[in-house]
């Protein structure tokens, strides 16, 4: 248990793709690495939208953190809310709990941002967490259960009244598979009620959906899911989003169910360590993810924006939060070595992603642009790939198979709140 | 929609084991099938346990009604709370709603009973629901993880013990395996704590544990416990459950967690209906299993029991529930059609089984005795053959596989309550 007498303590916070990347570059460094977690599991977040609409198990996309680390041997893993940091000191604070750092990572991620309407969280919910998503089912289902009892036709209406806030690819994806569960899943499955007669509207405050893709791709997915029985309205910023509905610019639409995919801000992290952020809550790193005056602290992935207004965004997405991990993990390791790593992080953007229903997605890369049928056989390869552990990545494609085949959802069990 | 004017009104409520039987033996009969159930989802409630320890996900168990209800076109869904019967006006009343019926059948089931002690509840939960499994599970896992950062010698070890109170094939399958959690599945994921010190005390108020098998297969359990590191404490009252332990009448132990498998009790049915009921709460039925005096009304499983005192007593399994429930709709469908069904319910025994721990399992068919490894092939062939739904089979026996060849378990997410 003490083997870690003497050794330089690397602590990250968050276990995410950004921390678990620090961490196993770090593996054959002579560091400790404490990696901390409110969570006792990673998730794997591009797939949550499809345990928020019944396809897969919770399980099948969050995998223990201690099983992914079980065999780096100088990784130990707490499971903690970080409550502040004490850069005097050099410790995290997780309540009664210090834990002491040489090195700290800040890799905390993005929760969701309502514009200062924090009061809307409730009537809408986001996508970020497996919570979350068990919530967001919840709600779906439910809706559709209730709409079946309702005598009131206006109410039933409204119960099955799908809005979903946002137009990127969470949004879009969202969208895409609540219409496929009432055109597919569940069509046989009521009496009273048709649930392909359920409205599923995108609301996008830009003028388009898919907003950091190439236009022709945004039109083929406006198009695809207009096919498939959704309402895209672009230019329809949201003024309110309450139980009842959702107020926009232009019109108000009565519904019972409101998915909020349409903005992120950063976790508190540059508070704990006072350090300079931008309007998301970034905190604004040096050229090599480092806090400025503090070169023992790091910020990566969507904790962290580049100081220098000149360099390029950096999207927040998976593989960008590794290529940050990666690049911190060397250069802990270096430094621990007592030698440098002088270059700068440069960020190397491979694909965009997004799904649109069962049979079509959109991906670029480079100049390649698919779509459709081919696109969508490219993202579930892609995904399963990344999945990790062999299990998991395994049970999904069988769980996805069977959607496939059978148009059911292995996964419509409402739990409690 | 009104397919249903005129035809009698079968109304089921709860879609248990016996619930389902019944509505499956009305399939053809020319009735309206309404059946109620505040879940949407029927529950494998045998491997309810494998849910709290983390080895199968809730949906591998839970399977939507209304899938399985898909093509029975007599019947319908609803997803609701019963609060109460009307019997003279012949309603249902869920809330607001009001379902009318010509035959009604009571399947609620059984849920915990604290012998009077319901405050115990919150420190000792039972295993009925999948919500319950989930929060067991919840448990089970969070006081691994808090006995990590726990530096107090005494307070680590208090988070280590678990303590299941009740012999019965629930308390014997739980020990098991969470002794194979603590010895195996957890072995090297932890740093500071050793997870194969974890303490697991099982203990029966009675002489012995399975108290319903044979005294030679009793023993057998007791052995194969106790070499999994399970100690077995028999002739051990429960006096209170308390945050931090249990007290016995015969000594006290400190633990975090307490896992309640000792008693259940009938739902609130009797009440609703005003029936005559015993003292575990269950409704005393006729020799067809009506409810005397109100021909239109049965009980089935766990919610009766027959009011001849010289009749055997029926177990509170899923089969025995299961005749009944094919019994009752036997009945109603030929009273539907003018006819008369005079043999009354007569239950067959077939088995008793239990597993414990990962490769043995006790089984007794008449005179046939089976222990071990034999046994636990027994015991999980017919469990997954029992599970409804192909897909269901499938994704459950190979999760089964995969965490006998690995000691791994799946589902190890910690959910928020």
């Amino acid at each position: 248990m003490d083997q870690t007498q003497g050794r330089p303590q690397a602590v990250i916070v968050g276990a995410g793709f950004g921390g678990m990347e620090v961490a196993s570059a770090l593996a054959r460094a002579p560091v400790d690495v404490t990696i901390i977690d409110r969570h006792n599991h990673h998730t794997f977040q591009p797939l949550l939208y499809q345990v928020a609409t019944a396809a897969l198990s919770a399980p099948d996309i969050a995998w223990p953190i201690r099983s992914i680390l079980r065999k780096q041997e100088n990784a130990r893993v707490v499971m903690a809310d970080v409550t502040g940091v004490d850069v005097a000191k050099r410790v995290v604070q997780a309540g009664p709990v210090e834990i002491p750092y040489d090195f700290l990572v800040l890799a905390t991620g993005a929760m969701h941002s309502y514009f200062g309407h924090d009061e809307w969280e409730d009537a809408a919910p986001g996508l970020k967490s497996i919570d979350d998503a068990l919530e967001v089912r919840r709600r779906i289902l439910l809706a559709f259960e209730r709409a079946e009892v309702v005598d009131n036709p206006a109410e039933r209406h409204r119960l099955l009244t799908f809005v979903i806030v946002g137009g990127g690819p969470t949004g879009v994806e969202m969208a895409g598979a609540i219409a496929e569960i009432a055109q597919h899943t569940l069509r046989s499955d009521f009496r009273r009620i048709d649930p392909r007669a359920a409205r599923i509207v995108l609301v996008e405050a830009g003028p388009r959906i898919l907003p950091t893709f190439p236009e022709r791709l945004s039109t083929y997915a406006q198009r695809s899911l207009e096919r498939m029985g959704v309402e895209v309205k672009t230019d329809s910023l949201v003024t309110e989003c309450r139980k009842d509905g959702v107020v926009l610019k232009n019109g108000r639409i009565g519904c019972d169910t409101i998915i909020w995919a349409a903005g992120v801000k950063a976790s508190p992290a540059a508070q704990w360590i006072g350090a300079e952020a931008d309007r998301a809550g970034r905190i604004k790193v040096g050229p090599q993810l480092e806090v400025p005056g503090r070169p023992e602290i790091f910020a990566i992935g969507d904790t962290a924006v580049l100081a220098d207004p000149a360099a390029l965004p950096i999207p927040g997405i998976a593989p960008a939060a590794k290529q940050m991990g990666k690049y911190v993990g060397r250069l802990i390791a270096a430094r621990v070595a007592g030698s440098k790593i002088t270059n700068y992080f440069a960020y190397r953007h491979f694909l965009d992603l997004a799904t649109v229903g069962r049979k079509s997605a959109v991906v670029r890369r480079g100049r390649l642009q698919l779509t459709g049928y081919l696109g969508w056989w490219f993202w579930g390869i892609a995904h399963i790939y990344f999945l990790i552990g062999v299990r998991n990545r395994f049970v999904v494609a069988l769980n996805w198979f069977w959607s496939y085949v059978t148009f059911q959802r292995g996964a419509r069990v409402i739990t409690e709140r």
